[in-house]
């Protein structure tokens, strides 16, 4: 896909002219999601071109077998993996009774494809021309239903310069297949295949984990907007059932099909009782037209927006990136399960097997926590204090013991995943990431209650897994983490990675002190848990010192610290000075020459930095990002946000505006030529930090929030709101001007570079 | 399987009494192999119990599509391994219209399998009770010839207690499978089956590899040793031929199958003419009787053992021990092919492919050499000379330029084919093995025409490949080696593995000698070698300086080197101290766990202590032994022979004697609990050397054979052979005496504890 394929526009997405090279790079970019299920752009009608099918149903999963070369012990036996869900969005057609295919017919023109970021509209159009001059006008406009979470709404409309004999046949389809299989294994054993006049319903169920999901639709033809009449006949075969319906069109007229489908999964609903479920599903949505169906889209979507817009006056690429963004981390996730995460792709393919990883703690949460509210922060902190005894399991796996946790890399369901040693069992900085999204949480929202009520034992875990992990060294008379894959993953089985010690040693005492003030504060509580946990104060002590006594490798010389011990016996030699045509490097190196390079494929050091930022002066900050960003690769999409942030704070205005264009369009622009796969969900999480963090320089300190405003030269304005602790703050920034308004009348502060306001409503500053 | 399941005998493997769960142990121990061919014990007539199938022809194999979980740039595509052969064995049995098997007799009395390691004959005898008092002996001789290297014999004899009727089908049978399969792939694909009378061949082609196989029989059956005159009936399908035989056996009488068989490939013969060479093979032998063919082979096992047998006095069970190892070496590798190699399985079992590992070079150089002649040692360093282009490709692969060679961990054809990122791209000591075996070569049989003709253009490529891995580090200023695996893989992607550090440099040196030297003495074969390889002076002094500043970790205090960087920051535990219950740790611990302990899988710093002892003071030696030996698990099978070389050497002779038995005794005892996949033969030359360089202290020091002999308490004496440069010198050691005797005239000399002697034809001291 070339660089720029989709024209700037501030709340839409086009592409505009037919290309089958793009089809499966724009099947991505155009999926839609309502946070229970998701669907890439795929074609309703037959497509023999090259097309990636995806349909998904959230937290539905099947745990594949590990394939492995050399297996280790410890590796997990499975790999939980999204699903691809039977196929409820297609729609055969025959016209003439041809097949129509748009990988087949003679020419294609005005195609068109377009996303409403609004309201998550998505339409297709095109003109086609057949044989003889036919030319057919086909417009396909599909949303999934953010106030309907089990619905999903296609309205096909076709009309052709001829009269035409039109088979329309909507169905459902469970013959379909996950690209993403270790050995092929079948991933559905079908139930029900049922077809009855305008209906058709499919029960299938994953093997192994035994989630039933009914797939479901309804269909109903309508000529220049008046139902027809028209009588369908129900088909059926082993897989698939849908309703095909004969009609002659008159030239010029417009045959519509409205198309009612979605899923209803057992997560939700009893298994004997998921059919009647999809029938109240269609019962309820049968009377409303496609417009009524799409004006409570409106409404859902508008309200998503307005707590979580962003305008970015003067820049319209940065304009639609952002919001982009925005939309698609609220397609993906709209917090209201504890049971659902974000997985890195989402909803828009199945690689990285839609799990969860250290991602939606160290990016996902703050966008969730400002931009909706605190409960489904919160809901996210409740996915893993639910998955704790798993985490304890998979330690004990590892050789701990005694209730230390070890959060897994991948999971779905709390079991770890992965299986690659140098990961699944060292990259255990995750642990760290986890009790600092507690920290987090509770700084931004100021409720201690989850502290006491889930959180404690969650850091509980984690603080004995790093108070075993973290080893006494004779040598250094200090404890050292030894064999750990810090976040650069560039770097496998190295000792002392700076960032993993800090954050061990930062969660040993922040583990330490909320045990201290919840027997100050809430002292039954606080015997509840220890009881609960078979806390001793012998741990407490260990764990003072452990963190006493961490050693943390630096360089005094260069006035920074080190990545990990022997960092600097690497050949120094800058991104800036590679040739070119070597990168990414991840493509063009073989793995050992990348593992002694000292590039870094995300932030490491920085990323301890940026978490810690409040613990290190302005010149610490500086001299380390001035040594490591030069080394920095950027070859996962979670780096350059936090370098556009840490950026933005050091006041490298052009290098803060690069990061953000590069994190941002991400996905639009394709740097990383794969964006067939599916978008980078939790990297866009990121995108939204870079502004708010970075560019706005909003952090909260001592429970105030706080600005440093850094706009980018080429932005006039940037607005953005932020729900703080029950209130709505609307800022707008312009180059020099700050501009704050609340949705209350109650007495406001904030902190503008580092001084205090109070005001009722509004307040506007000169910065 | 028990230990000492297999009593002590002298000259034989016996295993006595019937026990199914014992059948697959004893199919590896009693092995048959004549360099060319192997074959498992498996039992000729149908087995419906479990049992481990295992048929292979030398330098035969198959590139299996690689396995992993996660890709890494650099992969092999394919692993080559050892292939599952056309069974040529197989004799099905029917007694009575009954099919004979051992796992459905009533019961089995006087079961006895024999091997007799002086000639390589394998007996299994048995009687078998079945229906109506009927009661069965079967009495099976087989043997594979040395003296013709593509034939097989069996003598398979019947008897019965009552009159029975006899149907015996001998076969050769291409409906194999491999159990190491990837993919499940199919191997082979067959060309031809054919039965005529008493003969039957099928010609099968490995896929992809393309080497043609024919596996052909012939058959014959006699009566208490008299020919019986009795037709057969020929017998084929698609995959299985042979020759059906019906006989009314009197009670009491003898029934004898003689069925000769083996196989014919295309790396000897044209494909074109496979049929032919087979009917030759067996027209030369039909006409022997079974007793001939049995003199042959006992003539050809005596030459063998007259230069390579050990003898020691007053301890049967380590007798019996270094026998089988010796035998078993001498049936893998026959040393006249230079094509061929030896697999750490041989051609007892299908692990670890069946393929080249730097085992050949550290391990079984020296035994070939000392007990054959310089000729077959010779082959072993050709066969890494004919695989240079591929060695080159291989350090091409992962970004090394002009002419460096990097040999492959794993190989068949030259091509690397292990997959594990941490082995394969990181375990490059093997390179400095390959140089030494031409150094040790060089020094043992004073041959220097190797070096000129073939040795200094590897030497090169591996040097070349230092100098470009080697980095500067500018904190050290010194050169550094990052990101390695030294021979001890519980130690992964390291920096400064001090084995490979200072093996590199002793390349770099070593090579940069031998180009000076031979520029001295044969400048024109110098220039030719030069040109050749594109050498620059400008290279000769890259490497002088990298070897010149190459950093070697030590820790002055304790007096040792170090393993690697770090390697004191480990919890010291000595693994005398770990609990016996998490042992072997390999099966106990989490891979993560294992690296982060200092636990040592096999000599690392040892193992350069070993090879370059010459360049230590015995105090240095000593603490470093001191110092690792304590940390090592030995859970490799290539660890205790050389602990057991150097506590010889250091005068620590208990714990020598006990790493003898534990490394010579390894199969017949089945330490590891895994005899079953088949025999480690590699480590079987460690055996050797834990006998002549340990207990004999033999060294070849300035041209001469030296002696500092150390003989376990419990022995008598030992006495061996050694082909030392065309003269055979017998050494007898009791305790206090030395002897040596050689087969000619000539003025010897060896020097005994420091101490030179001339002598002719024999001397003998006090030691």
């Amino acid at each position: 896909m070339k660089l720029e394929h989709y024209p700037h526009h501030p709340w839409k997405i086009i592409e505009e002219g037919w290309n089958p090279d793009n089809v499966e790079a724009s099947e991505s970019i155009f999926s839609l999601g309502n946070g229970a299920m998701g669907q890439r752009a795929n074609f309703e009608e037959h497509y023999s071109g090259p097309t990636f099918q995806g349909s998904y149903v959230g937290g539905v999963y099947y745990p594949d077998k590990t394939k492995v070369g050399w297996w280790k012990n410890g590796y997990p036996e499975y790999f939980a993996k999204v699903l691809n869900a039977p196929n409820w969005i297609g729609i055969d057609l025959k016209i003439n009774g041809v097949v129509f295919d748009l990988n087949t017919v003679k020419a294609v023109k005005a195609y068109r494809r377009e996303l409403d970021m609004q309201n998550g509209l998505y339409t297709r159009a095109f003109t086609a021309e057949l044989e003889n001059g036919l030319e057919l006008s086909l417009e396909s406009q599909r949303f999934l239903s953010l106030a309907r979470p089990e619905l999903g709404v296609i309205q096909y409309s076709i009309t052709a310069n001829q009269e035409v004999n039109v088979e329309i046949s909507p169905y459902v389809d469970a013959g379909i297949s996950n690209q993403d299989s270790n050995w092929d294994d079948q991933f559905w054993a079908i139930d029900a295949v049922e077809a009855q006049a305008a209906q058709a319903y499919i029960e299938a169920q994953t093997l192994k984990t035994a989630f039933s999901v009914g797939t479901f639709m309804a269909s109903s033809l309508f000529e220049a907007q008046e139902a027809l009449a028209l009588e369908g006949a129900a088909f059926q075969t082993d897989k698939k059932a849908g309703t095909t319906y004969q009609h002659q069109l008159a030239a010029g007229k417009t045959l519509s099909l409205l198309k009612l489908g979605g899923y209803v999964s057992s997560r939700k609903h009893e298994k004997t009782a998921l059919k009647a479920a999809a029938q109240t599903v269609l019962d309820d949505a049968k009377n409303l037209s496609f417009s009524a169906l799409l004006a409570e889209q409106n409404e859902a979507w508008a309200a998503v927006w307005k707590s979580a817009d962003i305008t970015i006056e003067g820049d319209v690429k940065a304009q639609q990136a952002i919001r982009f963004n925005i939309f698609q981390l609220n397609q993906t996730y709209t917090g209201e399960d504890a049971g659902l995460n974000i997985g890195p792709k989402g909803f828009t393919g199945e690689k990285y097997g839609g799990s969860t990883y250290w991602d939606t703690e160290a990016y996902c949460i703050p966008f969730y926590m400002a931009t909706k509210n605190q409960k489904v922060a919160r809901n996210l902190l409740t996915y893993r204090y639910l998955q704790l005894d798993r985490a304890i399991e998979n330690a004990g796996k590892l050789g701990f013991t005694k209730g230390a946790a070890l959060y897994p890399m991948v999971t779905m369901n709390g079991e770890e995943c992965h299986n690659e040693w140098e990961i699944t069992f060292e990259e255990i900085h995750r642990n760290s990431a986890i009790a600092f999204a507690i920290f987090n949480y509770t700084r931004y929202t100021g409720d201690l209650s989850y502290i006491s009520e889930m959180g404690l034992e969650v850091l509980i875990g984690i603080s004995r897994f790093w108070a075993q992990r973290a080893s006494f060294s004779a040598a250094k008379n200090q404890y050292v983490i030894l064999g750990v894959t810090g976040p650069n993953e560039y770097e496998n089985n190295v000792n002392n990675n700076w960032y993993t010690n800090y954050s061990a040693q930062w969660c040993l005492r922040y583990t330490a002190e909320q045990i201290e003030q919840l027997r100050s504060t809430a002292p039954e509580e606080a015997a509840r848990i220890e009881a609960k946990t078979n806390f001793s104060e012998a741990e407490l002590e260990q764990w003072n010192k452990t963190a006493e006594q961490m050693y943390l490798p630096e360089d005094a010389a260069l006035g920074v610290v080190l990545q990990q011990d022997g960092f600097l016996d690497k050949e120094m030699v800058k991104v800036a000075d590679l040739d070119p045509k070597e990168r990414p490097i991840n493509q063009h190196w073989s793995w050992d020459r990348i593992l002694r390079s000292p590039y870094i494929k995300q932030a490491d050091v920085l990323q301890g930095m940026y978490f810690f930022e409040d613990q290190f002066d302005l010149d610490t900050l500086e001299r380390n990002f001035d040594f490591y960003e030069p080394f920095t690769v950027h070859e996962s999409s979670l780096s350059p946000c936090v370098h556009a942030i840490m950026a933005s704070k050091l006041n490298k205005n052009e290098q803060a505006y690069a990061f953000y264009l590069r994190t941002s369009r991400l996905d639009l622009d394709d740097y990383n030529a794969e964006v067939e796969e599916g978008l980078h969900i939790t990297s866009m999480a990121g995108t939204w930090m870079s502004i708010v963090e970075g560019f706005a320089g909003m952090r909260v300190i001592d429970g105030q929030l706080s600005f440093e405003p850094n706009l980018p030269e080429a932005w006039e304005g940037l607005s953005f709101k932020i729900n703080f602790r029950d209130t709505i703050y609307t800022l707008q920034l312009t180059q020099g001007r700050f501009c704050c308004t609340v949705d209350n009348e109650a007495d406001c502060s904030v902190v503008v570079r580092g001084e205090k306001h109070r005001f009722t409503g509004s307040i506007e500053l000169s910065v």
